[in-house]
């Protein structure tokens, strides 16, 4: 339907003609027309490694020969690409709230626990259903789960608004970066070592990566005396801090804060007024009995001088902990002591992505909001989940153990999280062999034992180290089976490569 | 467990001391500190409107009293929360996906048709299931379908390389802008009216729109004088065009281009060296039994001079179409002629969000991969599949006639997509109402309309529009017998609007 209009400003009319015009290949992208920021972005976690180490698996797939019968992925934090099994009550709930028509045949509903029609049901309830963009916080009913979640967790109030559903934490914390750094002269402290996301979006946002040591010879503490050393430096380049982000337990490094410590590092960023940024996705992955988890939100609402006035924000995923559903791509953030104006522009960021998705929305709930004695699903519930972690807390052990008996390997002990961070004394005739190649003397390491043994580890320079320094970064996911024979393997490869260095 | 090291740089070691500060509120994100590009983003889609929408739900949910029913809203593309059922096929496969223990319960399998059982097992066969993070690009057994519905689509070969699984088309299409804007002297060129998702990634980018003009006396056509006229513009202003967006069918105008536009459209790309991004999002929503929807991708390859050369993206979802997932948050991306080192960057840019989520890209295999004639579930899925077609095509061509019927508005056929963009033609009485409000013309003439009739739409500033003209954009979504009652409250509206201003 076609009408001329009156009220129009003057816009292009003629008919169209066709013409042609022959184009050179790759004229409008080429590699040296990428942004760069985006070119100089680097994510070790699934770099050069992560492809050698598929090539290998495709080779054995298809019948080639190798020197190991299996290719170990200890690179990444992702339990369930190992072996690990999803928890079934969680999953089960999510396929009736994926497929409702489901809970209309009786023979389907006979054979699953009540618990999880009920739950099915209060969650759809509160949606349009998995196939809806929801608000762009995400669904209430999940928030509603969360909030309970924290104030459980921590004995503090905490408002269903201030909480923000994303997709993983990633999402989250880029969100929350984006709108932090403008340019160089904003800088993000984070830890060194670090997880790889900090540095990645740091670069691709053009910012100034402030690096903080943790403190390896005392089990990768946090002091705010290297705070205080960053911070100086930082400033005396003209660099403005604008956040501190810390990891709780560590990535790569496996530490957990004490409440002193956690203390002391909010009393700093209140000293220098900086938004505190509190990657707590392993929360629940503390494996030394006599540590504890402790919150920044919590800490910080022990703090009467500070408690309404450091500003916090806490990220969370149902990526790690025991539940270890990374594909759902689940997660929610909170935040703590945000001007009104600041949280409606996190609302407006968010709302671009339209949502989070409803599958991972729904596990959220579902990690926060587990079965309880009583509940048909209970038992079952909780035999799977301390199944899986106490498995998890004898493998960090043994890994540990494994790594520390080997020539030139130390290796703080793992109290949380999902990895070991070892550190290698290279023998000097190493590093002039891979000062020749022109390649890092740990990565080099790590290409090796790829090919020598199929396991694959990311080196230390992907998350950071002290210069002439040299790690890197293990999980302990794989299967206890098999972590034994990762154990073996690596021993064996490590023994040969220091006979034949040092 | 403490050890000390020999190689190791200076790093503070001295034990932390607990001091306290008093921080003043909102000192370190306050909204005059955000980011500035990050403040002067707009995303219509959820803004004002919606959050006012809100409140009147709230509010009927409550008891209280308001001048309608009921909120409906059109201000978004969202099928299933206006009433769309899902397509039970697609669903009964992702729920086996999410918990396969249910395909152990003989009752379960007897249930559900064998093709849903078949279909889950071919998926999780090539995966870790949904639990576990895929390689960065997606998982390959939905890649290859996808690549097989391109090649029935196009009858071109593609190479299952250069798709890419994302999160809803959004990530994908920000991820492309991000790598070709660094700065203001990038420019994207954008279709005016266009989907606010571009010009929200630009404004975060710092890059500049540059902003083409559809031709709304022809039915909301592409012209390249157009192109040529913003081309113009943006060089004359020192701006590199690195881009030209397109989006077919169009969003919110409901056009379909024809091939021969198409061609135009590449020939003109190739002319100026740019790289096309093709929004491709609603290519099974043509509803006119004239026109038939053309990839860009298939065009290219029809024209020997250009079919190599010229750089373009296209970007699918599992939100729109019949499938209507929005919820899902799948979809992909497809590189056709970009250069290799290009595509490792691309990889490398998705891998810091480490994959899509798994139930969407699950759910993308199953929009691409439908049951075949001879499937035990192909009757039943087609039977629901043309149900909501042909209500789809009946609703656009209702609401369109009856916008037609108002006096003052005047509406473009929708041939395709979700939408209507009327214009309305404001009374002289009614722009200065507004002028003196300080408020757009057409915001407040929606404002109006949602507090009056419930009805929630968003103005067509939230898109662009040619200066002083004034539209709205509006889905067709609801269900039929409630569109009715949109156009009737609408209707009632609009004329006491008009006795009252014209």
């Amino acid at each position: 339907m076609i009408r001329s209009r009156g009220l129009r400003a003057s816009i292009c009319l003629s008919a169209a003609r066709t013409r042609f015009y022959s184009a050179s290949p790759f004229a409008a992208l080429s590699p040296e027309q990428i942004n760069p920021k985006i070119s100089k972005m680097e994510y070790a976690v699934r770099g050069q490694l992560v492809l050698n180490a598929q090539d290998h698996i495709k080779a054995i797939k298809s019948g080639e020969e190798r020197p190991f019968p299996d290719v170990v992925l200890c690179n990444i934090g992702n339990p369930q690409s190992v072996g690990q099994q999803p928890l079934t009550f969680p999953r089960q709930v999510l396929a009736l709230c994926t497929c409702p028509s489901l809970m209309d045949d009786p023979a389907i509903v006979a054979a699953l626990p009540a618990d999880v029609v009920a739950r099915a049901k209060r969650i759809l309830g509160g949606c349009h259903g998995m196939g809806a963009y929801s608000e762009s916080k995400g669904i209430e009913v999940v928030r509603d789960s969360v909030k309970a979640y924290i104030e459980t967790r921590d004995g503090y109030p905490t408002d269903v608004e201030d909480i923000f559903l994303t997709n993983g934490a990633s999402e989250g914390v880029k969100t929350l970066l984006t709108m932090l750094v403008c340019d160089s002269s904003d800088g993000v402290m984070i830890p060194i070592p670090q997880y790889p996301l900090y540095s990645a979006a740091i670069t691709a946002l053009g910012g100034s990566q402030v690096s903080y040591f943790l403190d390896e010879a005392n089990g990768w503490t946090l002091s705010t005396e290297c705070l205080d050393a960053a911070a100086a430096k930082a400033k005396a380049e003209g660099i403005k801090l604008r956040t501190l982000c810390v990891i709780n337990p560590g990535n790569p490094t496996g530490q957990v804060m004490t409440e002193e410590n956690i203390k002391e590092v909010i009393a700093w960023a209140a000293k220098e007024g900086v938004l505190i940024m509190a990657d707590e996705v392993y929360q629940t992955n503390v494996y030394d009995p006599t540590m504890k988890f402790h919150s920044f939100k919590k800490v910080l609402r022990s703090m009467p001088d500070l408690a309404e006035t450091v500003e916090l924000v806490s990220f969370h995923s149902t990526s790690k902990g025991i539940i270890g559903e990374c594909g759902m791509r689940g997660g929610y953030l909170e935040l703590v002591n945000i001007h009104p104006d600041t949280k409606e522009q996190v609302y407006k960021s968010l709302s671009v992505n339209l949502c989070s998705n409803l599958p991972g929305q729904v596990m959220t709930d579902l990690m926060v909001n587990e079965p309880q004695p009583g509940d048909p699903s209970y038992e079952s519930y909780r035999a799977e989940f301390d199944t899986i972690f106490e498995s998890l807390q004898r493998r960090a052990k043994k890994l540990v153990e494994g790594l520390n008996a080997l020539d030139g390997v130390t290796c703080n002990q793992t109290s949380g999280a999902m990895y070991a961070f070892p550190q290698i004394s290279m023998p000097a005739k190493w590093l002039e062999h891979c000062s020749k190649k022109g390649v890092p003397a740990d990565t080099q390491y790590c290409l090796d034992l790829l090919d020598a043994t199929g396991i694959c580890v990311v080196p230390g320079s992907g998350f950071g180290q002290v210069d002439g320094t040299w790690h890197f970064r293990t999980t302990f996911l794989p299967q206890e089976d098999q972590m034994d024979a990762v154990s073996e393997r690596l021993a064996t490869f490590h023994s040969k490569f220091m006979s034949d260095f040092a």
